[in-house]
């Protein structure tokens, strides 16, 4: 089988991690800069990511996911928080910082950046929060592949409360929204579920070629 | 710099694709088996996934996509449509398809499947379209992922007309719908976005550690 199928045969919605083994800094480090490097919508990174190791904080989060082990064993605990209802800042900030990265005049970007602004700035807030979660998604898929390419477990978790995170962690005040999370670490012996035989839509039934 | 980093600032949204050159019939193969072993919420996969080659198709997907030229130089145009409003039936498909892969009979995953249908079933319409929508993004973004790994291009594409889409496809009656789509194919080398830097948030600006 080819690597690129390999990783992907590997990974599974890790269920029992076991809470002796920790991801170890410098896999962190990769793992982080692979996530930052996902594509988004125009570039414009409408997120911020939490990465929490803090067993304390852990504990907390457990009750709001459905009181699920991965939050408290995993070793580390990421939760991908969407912008929600955001302003021009979104897109200026951007420019800004195209203009820094790529050595271009500000002046030279205003043409783009009103474009941007013209598709985005006034979308109904809750499209822009849907918008925004997609682009979140996004990474939160990047990290999940890039830790499978490491032989890194993880879990992909929808089940939790997203108003009860966004307290704990005190999105809302920001602006955020958790969207999604993904658990990291590395999977328990006892964890029966990865000797499964992964259920997936036949070819046919999920492709149709033109 | 480690292999994972390398596809992943390898990888750009190509703005121009060389149309003489198509990707194999043994790489999208691959690439498309590895989308079909994407995660999903629950392992549903709520989303079918069109795979054009035709150029009369595409042809008539450019004016409905602002006019890009990626949709008809690209060597295959990838459209990620998600489940519209759904009802039981996407559970218990599921069910069927677990029940034969893991050789469980129908009756024990009963418990399983009640519990999914009552998350998912009784949403309003609008969250059960955002929630499917997402789902699509994860093999969207595991699409994009696989390709760079190929060293195939891609450009990620959510400025299209959804509802021209729609009705192209025929996708409304199929309660589908077109959630974003990924062109694959290889740069031209008269692409002069390869050779600018990637703009991406600092570290300090995305992370948070806790």
């Amino acid at each position: 089988m080819n690597i690129i199928l390999e990783h992907r045969t590997w990974r599974y919605a890790t269920k029992k991690f076991d809470p002796s083994k920790k991801v170890s800094d410098q896999d962190l480090e990769t793992l982080l800069e692979a996530t930052r490097l996902s594509a988004s919508s125009y570039g414009l990174q409408p997120y911020h990511i939490f990465v929490i190791s803090d067993q304390e904080t852990k504990e907390k989060l457990k009750p709001a996911s459905w009181n699920q082990s991965q939050i408290t064993d995993a070793s580390h605990v990421i939760v991908f928080a969407n912008t929600t209802d955001f302003g021009e800042e979104l897109v200026d900030n951007f420019i800004e910082n195209t203009s820094t990265t790529r050595n271009i005049p500000i002046e030279n970007l205003k043409g783009y950046a009103d474009f941007m602004k013209s598709k985005l700035v006034s979308l109904p807030s809750e499209s822009k929060d849907t918008w925004t979660a997609k682009q979140a998604y996004i990474a939160f898929g990047n990290l999940m592949q890039a830790a499978a390419e490491l032989k890194i477990d993880t879990c992909p978790m929808e089940g939790f409360e997203s108003d009860q995170y966004n307290e704990i962690l005190g999105l809302t005040e920001k602006n955020l929204n958790a969207a999604v999370v993904l658990t990291i670490g590395y999977r328990s012996e006892e964890d029966q579920t990865q000797h499964l035989p992964k259920v997936r839509k036949s070819k046919e039934a999920l492709f149709t070629h033109i």
